[in-house]
């Protein structure tokens, strides 16, 4: 009998503790967003400010068809690629650095005006790989920092905490972040024995802020870059969406001195599902070649290339809109331009001047984001009243300033709802606004 | 003039020195691997053993197409999703553990007797990123560490070098690693003051050893993890590709202690242009929820998620298939096996026994690899003088030992040749041995 007790009892499987797993596991930035994922999740019915999705309105199946058909044409008649050779590119493991090289160059001559080697092109899977694989190269040892804005983009301290980089947060304006606060951060760090070797900044529509930096704050810091010897880390998700007032000049178009290594999205501008990013790293190493060479070796032990198949579809889209992304996205910059008219009109109506009601907001000239100051901690526990008493969801800010501010802040993205969605979101917003005033 | 002089001179870009970067791109097995690849690409019309690609007669490009609609139409009428929710499945952002993890289930089933839960499945870009992850996940501080066989897959050294884990390597025999010297060597470390926590293995045709488990190591292999409280990292790309006689039961699958982590990849069985490979790890956590939900948080910092678009090629080939990768790649497994017995029987006439060339050669019942030992040194001087006098390419077994062994072998791939080509390119290595006998 105890024997076949014995037996039939199952063997306990081994508990790993989390404690015994990688310290980023253990962040509290990463516990909270997955509360937040879950309070997002259990409320499906909810007008949803919070995801950072963009439109999905013109998503057609069959188009994901004709761009495949469209890149292996272009494999055939423009690089000369008999059939074998088309099906080994698509099929077969490829080149590190990736096979639309030659496309996204064309695009940063078309869009932006930048002159790229298809050499110093890298094609990561989504921008997201090209941040850590940036931060795997530049952090030697514990003394390697990098800065960034606070508020700053959740993703690039996820992939500081995989790499174990520090990150100095420089607090930005309404403009961005000011080019004299990066230098003396840099220089503060000098002092403690520090290495800053990149700044990280998003010039355009900044997520979450909001904000553009200025063409004056943009040479700045270049300037500063090239007196501080830093790298500055340009990462362009959003410039297209903008008011219609056009688009001031990416850092990387500015850049005279090689001091700017640039991170370009498709997911916003074609769409996420490919996960197709890349960046541009046209910086001489010592040893020969760009950076991007280096890159393109950590890559090849990160995730070996990116999928040709994806890669593929991204590349046909490009070309069926001429390699122009801001041709390719124009209606959705179209959605994105109405939307935000319709968020500031309806905060305005809803929360007026002198009112009282201790809400304000910016008010930024493109993005997918704005940001809204509530006289309330905009913690999980709100959002959960929010979701679950109002039916609203939105992002607190705290997360994206690593616990140094925004506690009273919150994140409205507009991107995936119509204006019908927006005012009826403002208005259960207004409501929370009413229950929770005075209360905290 | 001098000014104008000032002026045109174009600003020096900076220069960035590889000893300023992440230690892992100053590794000289990265150089190597680098050069081995330079050479490869500098005799394109040479017979090549060297490349671990999969057979690619049989791609089509119009089944990616079917496949892709193959999915689309599970997604609507098994998963009873709405065109829209089928668009946004496409072309949105994802779950981080991906889209096709019940398929994957199903082929688990099917083919390897592993009943798996799909949320103990996470989907990566490709198993190179399972790897990274894993080690990611288990590598706190400098005492945590890792044992392999010598010799290694380079894929996992790799990712053991960019996550800065030291790797054990425990010498393998003809039956893969013995489980005896897996113990000693765990010992060995604790007594260090180190924390071995996990093995990695390919019990299956190891790349590049060739050798394959024995059902009673298999036994013993978890008996010892159990007994000392390590992960065993099962790594199976190879073992749809046997000689015929099937297939010995995974780790896996004969794992009631939990202590087994799969790693699969459709590179070898479907195709690698997709990059879709997962980790099964569905040991519990303190916290709640499988390791693989661990996981899926550090993968939510490196990729977000797997391209939708990839995995939904992959999960139309799955059900294509009846989610049976075994039948999906019957006719590749022929290929190779037929390739397998042209390539020993071309070097027993090459190199008979007591002909008193020096050469040996080990006798896998499967996989894509053989290792042949020579009477010469192996490294990338006899590789280039073997390219350009000889017109025939192999990869040097030392990359494989982290320095510790393997000098005078080298390993054939036989994976993507015909029959003809394998007898053309071992009169080459004849030739070459010929030449090399007695120089070094």
């Amino acid at each position: 009998m105890k024997a076949a007790a014995l037996l039939e009892a199952p063997r306990a499987a081994p508990l790993l503790a989390v404690a015994d797993l990688h310290t980023s596991l253990a962040d509290p930035a990463l516990t909270s967003m997955t509360l937040l994922n879950e309070v997002t999740g259990n409320y499906p019915d909810a007008v949803s400010f919070a995801a950072g999705r963009p439109f999905e309105g013109h998503y057609r199946t069959e188009a994901l068809h004709r761009h495949l058909r469209r890149f292996t044409r272009y494999l055939e008649q423009e690089r000369g690629l008999g059939e074998e050779q088309v099906r080994r590119a698509l099929f077969q493991y490829g080149p590190t650095k990736g096979i639309i090289n030659e496309l996204i160059v064309r695009q940063l001559e078309v869009d932006e005006g930048i002159p790229a080697d298809p050499d110093a092109v890298l094609v990561t899977t989504g921008c997201q790989e090209a941040m850590v694989l940036l931060l795997r190269a530049l952090r030697r040892d514990e003394r390697d920092v990098v800065l960034a804005a606070a508020p700053t983009y959740v993703g690039f301290t996820g992939a500081a905490r995989l790499t174990e980089t520090a990150v100095h947060l420089v607090p930005e304006g309404p403009g961005g972040l000011d080019p004299d606060d990066v230098a003396r951060s840099i220089t503060r760090a000098r002092a403690d024995g520090l290495h800053p070797r990149a700044c990280y900044v998003i010039p355009d529509f900044a997520n979450p802020g909001g904000s553009r930096m200025s063409l004056d704050d943009r040479r700045r810091l270049l300037r500063v870059a090239e007196e501080q010897d830093i790298l500055l880390i340009e990462d362009n998700p959003y410039s297209m969406f903008h008011d219609g007032q056009g688009r001031l000049p990416t850092l990387k178009s500015l850049d005279t001195a090689g001091r700017v290594v640039y991170i370009g999205s498709y997911s916003k501008t074609a769409y996420p599902g490919a996960r197709i990013g890349y960046v541009v790293a046209d910086q001489p190493v010592t040893q020969g070649g760009f950076f991007a060479d280096q890159l393109a070796k950590l890559k090849s032990m990160f995730t070996l290339n990116t999928s040709a198949l994806a890669q593929a579809a991204i590349g046909g889209l490009l070309l069926e809109h001429g390699c122009s992304m801001e041709r390719a996205c124009a209606r959705e910059a179209a959605v994105y331009r109405r939307n935000l008219r319709t968020l500031l009109d309806g905060l305005a109506a809803r929360f007026p001047q002198g009112g009282g009601s201790g809400v304000s907001w910016n008010v930024p000239t493109g993005g997918l984001f704005a940001v809204v100051t509530v006289p309330f901690t905009a913690d999980e526990e709100a959002l959960e009243e929010s979701a679950r008493r109002f039916g609203v969801l939105w992002t607190p800010m705290y997360h994206f300033y690593a616990g140094t501010g925004g506690l009273r802040q919150l994140r409205l993205s507009y991107s995936v709802l119509t204006a019908q969605d927006i005012d009826v979101g403002l208005d259960r917003l207004a409501a929370l606004v009413e229950a929770r005033s005075g209360r905290s």
